[in-house]
């Protein structure tokens, strides 16, 4: 039976401060919630950044340089750096930090959406800072934006950069996209896939849908061209992560994809989604993979070969 | 057994002139090949506008009112127009010919997508046209903006004006968006889902994906709160067909979906594609609707309420 | 694209003379059927014998000789001869014929089942025949019997026999006892499987099904280690045999599974439905397998070397 | 969130007692098997009995008396007897019990299917009875009898006794089985469904099967007519209930369906594999039915209303 490499997300650019105070928000705040999943036992960290002031997400490359080193004194954790930013983002600031520092991972989005969560503004009872509700109200009109054209430029880059491209899937449709990229020659097999479900604007999360994914991949991609994980936003996050395990599927918890440990009880940490996994795995006989485990299953490149280990600290 | 409406989209926007003589480009040319279609069995048209000239697409209402008043004046089948338009139309272009004929029908598109034929560019050796090839081209880096608030404006003008939305339906993801707008009450049950298969950005056009739809719109919209079709772009469009028809669904054919009639047969009109159907649907003893039948199962509000009927010609 | 092989199940064991004049009974009757099929297009014909003064199922090995002499006289369509027989004979009655003929192909059912269709018998308004209503009213009762026991002996005589096996899956099961006859080596891909259904006891006739059953044996067996077909019974045949034809399969038709052309009009002959396909095909542009070319894509051993060829008449 | 009944079975008919020390074979080591169960977390236990002496499938009822009476003086878990029984009863041996003892619940099998165990017969090293190798290798000709007019028959004893059915569903067409039970009134909505996955000579045990089936049921049946539980067989158990419980569903687990409590580690009671569940559901947050809330969400008649509390003890 293969490990589990279980994924900790542990900020990323949709949730706002007043949405929970666990949320980590400074460079400190961020790096500290990730070396706590990695010790619970994550194998990967998936980091954004955020404004330290306001907590708004940020594209500044400094910002995710400090993450990145604080996260890499700590935890040898492969780090997955994104490149999916926000509604008020370029695609080429999106782009800009993994560029620089060159990690093991980065996410690659696989299409264009929408990608919206609106219903969310009428929630926030008492915003801490102005910019979370018009944030948050403005995706109604949001499209997130991965044309065909940025996906081979990240590709690209990427593939330049010795980063291995995480392949987020949100719809049915990004699959055929995906196919296009192996087809093409832009991307290469064996490649790893992240289905991310829960998105108000891609597909729900439910089992149906895992499994129709799944299988669409197996067919379009072939079984033994790929590997993948499952993200699923909000309170289906852990049932759906059963799942995963139960297919053979490696998994994706922390604090950007559900602020929320229990019904109505917030999660601490990402260290506390991180902790049911192992609980889970561990009812289940399912061994955990190590970082070390991670790379060799995913063909990572190594702690030592990120380009922050080259560079002068700031 | 429901009988078969059979919609004719007869020019669209993604197919240039130089890929096939027999693409209908001016007015009369598209009314033209409408009617045939119509008489040929298909219950209902769906029409886009293109320069007279140039063949390209056109978001020009006048082009519009000269394609509807023509065809109407020649068959009762009611009219679908389009507001998916093309890369260089905004929203507010798309919408401008609904808002101000009130058709029957108009289509609705549910979600944003890359919506790519960049492949073809390749293909066109001898372009007629100047703007054809970097059109096309082009589209590598398109995406077909339907954001929610999109979405809601257009099923509330469409709503006002009477008119029906045929909700296009390109990805999985977009009948949770079609969910949403039921839910939040912007669209009322039932309502005409088209599935639209093949589009390089969405799903592609296999049985396994008209199954996985069919099967969840049954679960998410509830099997009585809509009616159904299918469209197919290129090869797969009749097997395609022949399935849906098979599943109890409604088909569209048309030299917007596909040019050929089998392969490397160009289609004269979109009436031998009709006929084809007309043809199967006789070999599998399914009824097939007329206009007025067609106006009765999908609740439109007949040829006098459309808004040109109102207006003094141009 | 892959040629479409044609199949026409002539008469069966589960239709009786009440329910249509026209169901084939004598072994004239039996061959003429298969020899219009075969010349209104179908590349393989399927037979069981029946009780020439009753029309009763019949297990004799003189008349299913009659039978395939008098169809290979006028036809070199390839003859499949049943083992699945009826009610009311005994495992070895089944492989009898089958042992003694060494047809080119042979029906192997591939588990056990109940197989019922009792509730035809209160629609028997005036039977003709004694045994006819007892006969199907008895099938509340009955099992279809085929042990993992019999599916070897069944595999390995056949193989003996130089007889391809055409593995009849009634349901999913039925697909994981295939799998283990793999496994076991007691059957050796490439392998032809018959989806047959719509018989009460095992799957109904409907898209997700042949879906489901479709994408199950890629999974399990591997695309490219077979080849399939399709068997649809009752009022479903036609519209099923459109799907598979549009997945890529092959078709089955005939009196066996349909006595209807369309709602409530007998079909004349297994020909009146072959042609319907022949219909079909052509409006969809699938090119149809002759007997030779269905030889070549089902690996048969041809018609020189079946066991009559070599058995002095009778 | 609707809560999780969790049934343990704890004994079966395949299993035999040179596989597992720990194999419950006297009444007081099932009953014990069952409490035990009960207190880790079980709202409902199901039995077989056994030949005291020899551990061999019994349909003896002073056996199933004595076991039911043993455990219902200890816990208040309602108590499922089966009607599956083994390859050496006949169906009257096999209602013979349910009758008598008119429980709660009791299994109804929807159909006849190849029921197939003969592959671990090499497994046995140094059997400890002799009837196991036998009992064993001869699945490979056995076939589990459950014809239209058994189901019929059963179906109307347990109507007559009060005892719900537990309808076990083993392949897809069972599915079609029950529907067809329900639309000539033999069972009445809602119903309860055991889906049983894994064995041989049915569907295997994997996510696809089980959402296929799951699916095929809210289809076929209609979402709110039916609860429904999972039991997988062999080393598929505990992960496939994790699943299940992400659906919403129901588990079974216990020595009957699997020995294993993790790969090569023996389960020492079936309370182990319920304490894993009762760890994966509190890392869900999925809260755990009581034997009173299992009897409110299937409508059971209570512990009061059992035959056995009506009668003379022994």
């Amino acid at each position: 039976m293969s490990k589990l490499i279980i994924t900790a997300a542990v900020t990323g650019s949709v949730h706002t401060p007043s949405m929970s105070p666990y949320l980590p928000v400074t460079p400190d705040e961020i790096a500290n919630d990730a070396v706590t999943a990695a010790k619970a036992g994550a194998a990967i960290v998936h980091v954004h950044a955020r404004d330290p002031q306001t907590g708004k997400p940020s594209a500044e490359p400094k910002l995710y340089e400090e993450i990145v080193r604080k996260i890499s004194a700590r935890t040898d954790a492969p780090i997955c750096i994104t490149t999916g930013g926000s509604k008020e983002m370029t695609v080429a600031d999106r782009a800009r930090s993994v560029a620089l520092l060159k990690p093991e991972l980065a996410s690659l989005n696989t299409g264009s959406m929408n990608f919206a969560f609106h219903p969310l503004a009428d929630k926030l009872k008492e915003p801490k800072h102005d910019w979370e509700v018009p944030f948050i109200r403005a995706t109604d009109d949001w499209i997130f934006p991965n044309t065909f054209k940025t996906l081979a430029e990240f590709a690209t880059f990427m593939t330049a950069a010795g980063t291995k491209p995480e392949l987020e899937v949100y719809d049915a449709g990004m699959l055929s996209n995906v196919q296009f990229l192996l087809t093409t020659g832009v991307l290469k097999a064996p490649i790893h896939l992240q289905f991310v479900l829960g998105i108000l604007g891609g597909m729900q999360a439910n089992v149906a849908n895992l499994v129709f994914l799944h299988e669409s991949a197996c067919r379009m991609i072939g079984e033994k061209n790929f590997t993948w994980s499952l993200s699923a936003a909000g309170r289906a996050q852990l049932p759906m992560m059963a799942t995963a395990m139960g297919m053979g599927g490696n998994v994706r918890v922390g604090l950007e994809d559900n602020l929320y440990l229990a019904p109505k009880v917030l999660a601490k940490s990402s260290a506390e989604q991180v902790e049911r996994i192992m609980t889970i795995a561990a009812a289940l006989s399912i061994p955990v993979a190590t970082p070390t485990e991670a790379r060799q299953i995913l063909g990572l490149k190594g702690a030592d070969a990120v380009g922050w280990a080259a560079m002068p600290a700031a």
